[in-house]
C-alpha cells in the first residue's frame, strides 16, 4: 500500500439514496481505507444530490447536481478529485465517462461499460489517446479464488481446454415486478436505460467471468433471449452456445426468472488435466478435481493457495470473504494503479489487474451478439463482427 | 406385490461376464424377489456364454448362444420365460426385441431403445399389433424424488414452467481409454455399436429425465456434437438448446470429459410459482423452492414426500437408498404389469408406471434431431421431423 | 464368490410383516444372491407367522412359530438351514442364539447382541466352545468408505490419533409417538424390550463406527442419559466423553429428539497428519484432510480408493450405493466364510471380516458403562469393569 | 444511522503492525463509515507504536507508547476519543480497560475480557458505577443469521429447548509451531498471556454463540481440557457436556488441533418443535426445520428473514456477507449506543445490542468453571460458584 501522500479523492455520479450500487461501490473503496469520497453528484435531482451527499459527510459545496459541472469544477480544483466512480443507470455511462475523461480525471465505471460498442470504440479511443485510468468493476473477477483459477488456467494445470459452463442465476425478476414501481427493476427491464435485460445486468458478468479466467477468444456464438415474465419489455433469461476459438465448447445461462437462485453466478472450466468448479455465494472455496485424482476444496488462504489468490486475502482461511469484500479488491488493485500515477511514486504492483475500458469493449460486443443472434433466430455469429 | 403364483420368469440377452448393465438389471431384478432368472444367451461367443450362465446358476440346458434359438426354445417351453432383459451393445436392441416379440415374449431393453427411428417405429408397431409389454430402462425416472418432482409438476406446484436445465457429466472418457482396448468405452464410442456417443449413451438418459418430469414438448432444439478428446471417433460432449411448445426455454449438456464428475444427472425446473433440483448423485434429496419461501430439502420418506414417491420407498428417511434401488424400482413397476397380465391375476397398481416402446421412439428421434442439428452446422430442427 | 455348491440356505427369527429390520436382512441376504431363505420362525404369534412365511415363498413346512422347534427341526433336516438370521427384539437375542448355536447352527445377529454382558460372556463361551460364525449386524462398517477410513487409519495416514467425534441423530422420537401406538416406537422405548433407548439403538452403532475405524481402547467414559421428552421411560439423549488408552480424546452424542435429522451417523476423526469425515446419509463420499493440504473427497470407486473400500464397491463411482448395499456387503463378508466352512471349500477373502460375537460383548460393556455412569451422576468409568 | 454530528472518534491500544485482530477491529469500525480512527497505543515498543500508527494516518502527537499516557492526554483533549478498542494479548485487557474506563473513556474490548473473574467483577463495578460504555466484542453473535436464529427461539418457534450442540474447530495448532516463533501462537499458547488456550480463545466463542442464541442458564458443566500437542503448554482440545437449567442437555467442542478445519464455529439448537443449525463458515444460511416439516434453508435476507436479522444486512441475498461484515454488524450496534450517548442525541435503535461487560464476566465464569472441573479430572461444577 501507498498512501503515504493521502488516500485517493474520489467522486462519484449516480449512486443517490436508495440506490444498491453506488452504496457497494462507496463500500468497496473505503474497505481498505485508500480512498476518500469527496464529491458527487449523486442525483440529478438537486434536492435529493444533496440530502445525498450530505448524508455522506461530503462537503456543500462539492455535492453537484450535474456532472459536467461536477467534471468542471473538481478538475479546477487543487484539491480536485483524481477519479470518478460512474454509477448511473446504464445507458448514462458512456457521456459521463467522457466528460470526466475530457476534465482529465480517471474514471472507474460499472458494467456494461456502454450501452453500444460504438460508444464503447469511442471512449477506448479516447483513452489510447490521453492515457488515462479507465477501470470497468466486473467485481467477480477480482475474488480471491477466481484469481487462482485464472493461475491455475495459465499456469497449465488444467492442460488444454475444452468445455466451460458458465451461468448467472437469480429470482428476483421472476414476477413482474416492474410493473409495481420497484425501482431497481424499472430501469433495470426498461430497454433504453438498460441496453439489455438480463444479458446485460448479468449475462455480462458471466461472459466476464469465463473470459477471465480462462482467456479463450470465441469464435462464434449462438443465442436465444426470451421473456419468460408475461409482460416483460425485455429479456429475462439468456442462453447462449460458445465456440471458442481453441476448439473449446460452452455454454452461458443467465436468468432472472429462476426460483431459489438469489445471485447463483457460477462457473466450471474442464482442460485435458483437471476442472475447476467456482461459485459466488461459496466464494472462499474452488473445487478443483486433477484427472484422474480426488477432488480438492481449496480454500482461500488455505492450503494449496496460489499467490494471485493470496495477494488478495485479507483474514485468515474459515473466515468468510464475501461480495463486499470482492469488490473492494477491485478498488484497492485501482488504487494500487492510482497511487502509482502520482507524481515520484514508486511503480504499482505488477500483480494488480482490473478489467479495463477494452475489456468493457468486447464485453459490450459480446452482448450486441448475443442480441444479435438473437433476433436473427438464433443463428452462429461472432463478437465484434457486424451481426 | 402379487407374487403368488410364482416369481415373473426372467431371460436376458446379453449381460455376460465382464459387463456392466446386464449385472445392474439382475441387481434390480433381484433386489425386491419379484423375478427369477431362468434363461439367458448372455455371449455370442458359445463358451463364455456357457461360462457366464453356470456362473449365474442357470441350468445347462437354458445357456444359449444364440438369441434366436433362445426365443424359439423358451416359447416353447411350458415353463419358458415371460419376459426378456436386452442389455447388448445397442445396434442389437432392435433385432433381439423383435426375436422375442413375435416370439410372444415381453421384453424389457435398455436404452436407447434402437439405433435409428425406423427401427424404433417398427418395433412400436409390432407392439400395438401384439400388445406384449416393451419396456425401456430409463432407470432415473424411477427413482422416488424423480417421481416427487413429476407429481408435483403436475399438481402445478410450479405453475406454467419457464426454464429447463438438465445437464449429465462424466469424467470416464476424458482421455481415449478406447485405444487401450477399455471394453465399456470400445463399444460405446463405436459408432458402428452404440448409434452416437454421449449422445446415444447420457444425453438420451438426461433428456428422457426432463421430460419424464415435465411433460414438456420440444418444439425445436438446436445442438452441436463434439469430439473433445483427439482421434476420438465419436462425440464426447453435447449441447443443446431447447424451445419447448409452451414457450418454455430449455438447454441440455451431456459430457464425458469433464474431470470430476462420476454420473453426475442433474436437473433443474423452473416454473412461474417455483423451482426444483435433483441431482443422481445425491438422489434421496429434492430441492423445492416456492417462488418468495424458502427452499425446502424434501427427502426420500420424509415429511412433504408425495404419494408417487412414498410408494416407491423400501426404508425409512435417511438410509440412503441409490442407483441400484431406483433401478430396482423400474423392475417393481414392470413386476407389476407382468403379473397383472398373468391369466386371473388382479388389475395392476394405476400407479405403476415405466418407459415403454413409444417413449423408446421418442428418444431416439431426439437423439437423431441432435445429430441432425450438429450436422446441418447448429440449425433449429424439430425432432421427428425429417432433419 | 463361491456358490457353486449352491446358496446358503438361511433361516429368520423375528421379522414379521410389519417389521422394519427383518426386511432390511432380506434385501441384504439376497442382493448378492449368495443365501436363499428357507425356514423362519418370524412371530410368535403362529397365525401371523405362518401369514408372513407363505408370502415370503417358503415352504409351509418350513414356517414355525416357536424358535426352538425351528432350531430342532431344521438341524435335523439334510437340507436344513446353515444359517439363521436373528432380528427379535432385543431381550430375545440371546435365548434365541443359544437355541441355534445348541444346534449347530451359525448364527447372524442384530445389534445389540444381547441386553446383559452376562448373557454375551456366555454366548462368547459358548461360541469359543463350538467354533460356530457368529455374525453381528453393525450394518455401517461395511460402507465402503468406512473401510476405507479404516484402512487409512490402519496405514497411519493420519498419524496418531487424536480427536474422534461421533454421533448418530434422528428426530423420529421427539414426540411420545410410544404412547400412541406406534410399534417401532413402543417396543424401542420399552426398557424390558429393548434394554436401552438411544444408547442401545443408536448409540450403539455410534459406539461401533468409531470402534471399528479407528481401534483406540477405551480407557474411560463419562455419560448422561437423558429422557427429554415428556413421559418417556428411556433415554432418548446420549451424551459421552470418551478418553482412549492412547492419549485421544472422544466425543459421542447420540439423539432421536432432534429434529431436521434423520439417521445422521456421522465420524469424525483427528490425527497428528490430518481427518477424516464420513456421513452416511451421504455414505459414498469421505472427506479427506492430510494436515497442510486441501481437504479431498475420496468417493466411493473414484481415485484414491484403497483395496478395502474397492473390494466392496458393485457398481462405477458415482452411482450411489446406499444403506442396503452396506448391509448386504456384511451379508456378502458373512457369506465368503460361510462358503469357506462346507467341506471341501476354498479359504475365504482374508480381507472378509465381520463383527463377532466378541465385539458384540464389547458393545454391550460399552452400553453398559455408559448407563451406569450416568445412573452415578457422570462419573468417569472403564467399560468392561464393574461399575 | 446518526453521524450528523460527525463520526465517533475512536482510539486504539493494541493493534500494531502484523496483528491480527487489531486490523479486523480497523475493518469493522471503518466498513459503515461511523468511526474515524484517531488515536493509538498500538505497541508497547514505542518504535513500532510510530511506525504502525503512522502507516495508518494517524498525527504523530496522538500515537503513544503508552496506554496510561493515551488514556491521560486524550481525556484531556476537547477532540479527545469518545472510545478505546482493546486489542491486546488477554491479560491486558484489565489494566487497559480500567485506565480508559477512569479517564471516562467508553470501552470496546476484545474477548475473553480478562484474565480472571476477579477482574472481570471489578470491572463490572466500576462500570455499574460510572455508566460508560463496555461492549465485548464476541462478533460470531452480530451475524445476520445468528440474530435470526436467537430471535426464533425468542419467538417460541422451537418449542422448549431439549439439546444444544456447539463446536469451533481449527487446525493451525495441529503442529507445535509456537516452538518456532510463530508470534499468533505463541502468545495464544502461553498460559500467561492468554489465560486459557482453546477454551479461552474459541472455546469462550463457542459459549458465548449458545448462551446469546439460546437464552439458557447453565446450571452444571464437566470439561477435559487436553494438550494434545506434544510439548504444548496449554490446552489445545475442550470438551464440555452441559447441563441447562430449564433441563435441556449440551456439548461443546473446541479444538485447535483438527485438521481440515479454518474457523468452523457452527451450533445445532433443537427444541420440541424444531432444529436449527448455523455455521460461521457459510454464515448467510441457516437451516431450520420445523418437527415434521422439511429442512428449510433461510438465507440472509431471502424470504423468512425475520427483523432481528434484516437489520444488520447491507447487500441483496446471494451475495455473501462475512467475517468482517459480522465484526462491522456489532461495531454498528456500539456506534448506535455512542451516537445516542451524545448530547441531544435521539435513543439508540432498541433493536441494537452487543455483549456488555457482565456477559464478558459470565464468559470468564465458564471458563473458569471448565478449567476447575478439567483440573479435577471431570467433576460436575456450576459456574460462577467456587471450584
Amino acid at each position: 500500500m501507498s498512501r503515504a501522500s493521502g488516500r485517493i479523492r474520489l467522486g462519484m455520479v449516480g449512486g443517490g439514496e436508495g440506490g444498491f450500487i453506488g452504496a457497494v461501490h462507496r463500500y468497496a473503496a473505503r474497505i481498505d481505507d485508500q480512498f476518500e469520497l469527496v464529491a458527487g453528484a449523486l442525483s440529478s435531482n438537486p434536492e435529493k444530490a444533496l440530502r445525498s451527499g450530505l448524508a455522506l459527510g461530503l462537503a456543500a459545496d462539492r455535492i453537484y447536481a450535474d456532472y459536467r459541472d461536477m467534471a468542471r469544477a473538481e478538475s479546477a480544483r487543487p484539491d480536485g478529485i483524481e477519479a470518478v466512480s460512474i454509477v448511473t443507470p446504464n445507458h448514462l455511462h458512456a457521456p459521463v465517462a467522457r466528460a470526466f475523461l475530457d476534465a482529465g480525471i480517471h474514471v472507474i465505471c460499472d458494467k456494461p461499460v456502454t450501452t453500444t460498442s460504438a460508444d464503447a470504440r469511442a471512449l477506448c479511443e479516447l483513452v489510447r489517446k490521453n492515457g488515462l485510468l479507465f477501470a470497468v468493476t466486473h467485481n467477480y473477477s477480482a475474488n480471491a479464488m477466481v484469481r487462482q483459477a485464472r493461475q491455475m488456467v495459465q499456469e497449465g494445470q488444467l492442460g488444454e481446454l475444452r468445455v466451460v459452463q458458465v451461468e448467472y442465476v437469480q429470482d428476483w425478476l421472476a414476477e413482474p415486478i416492474e410493473l409495481d414501481g420497484q425501482k431497481q427493476a424499472a430501469w433495470r427491464t426498461d430497454p433504453a436505460q438498460s441496453g439489455g435485460g438480463a444479458i446485460g445486468d448479468i449475462g455480462s458478468h458471466a461472459w466476464q467471468l469465463a473470459d477471465f479466467i480462462t482467456g479463450l477468444d470465441i469464435e462464434s456464438l449462438c443465442a436465444e433471449l426470451s421473456s419468460l415474465v408475461p409482460g416483460r419489455r425485455i429479456d429475462d433469461n439468456v442462453q447462449v452456445m460458445l465456440r471458442y476459438a481453441n476448439g473449446a465448447r460452452g455454454s452461458l445461462w443467465a436468468s432472472q426468472v429462476a426460483p431459489g437462485h438469489g445471485n447463483d453466478l457460477s462457473i466450471r472450466v474442464y482442460g485435458s488435466k483437471g476442472g475447476l468448479h467456482w461459485r459466488q455465494e461459496q466464494p472462499d472455496v474452488l473445487h478443483w478435481t486433477p484427472l484422474g485424482e480426488p477432488t480438492r476444496l481449496i480454500s482461500r488462504n488455505g492450503a494449496g493457495t496460489l499467490p494471485a489468490a493470496a495477494r488478495l486475502a485479507r483474514i485468515p482461511g474459515g473466515h468468510p470473504e464475501g461480495y463486499l469484500e470482492a469488490f473492494g479488491n477491485l478498488y484497492r488493485e485501482i488504487a494500487a494503479s492510482l497511487f502509482a500515477r502520482r507524481p515520484g511514486s514508486v511503480p504499482a504492483d505488477p500483480a494488480a489487474e482490473f478489467p479495463d475500458v477494452e475489456d468493457g469493449l468486447r464485453g459490450v460486443q459480446f452482448i450486441e451478439a448475443v442480441q444479435a443472434s438473437s433476433r436473427a433466430g438464433g443463428v452462429w455469429l461472432k463478437p465484434g463482427e457486424p451481426g
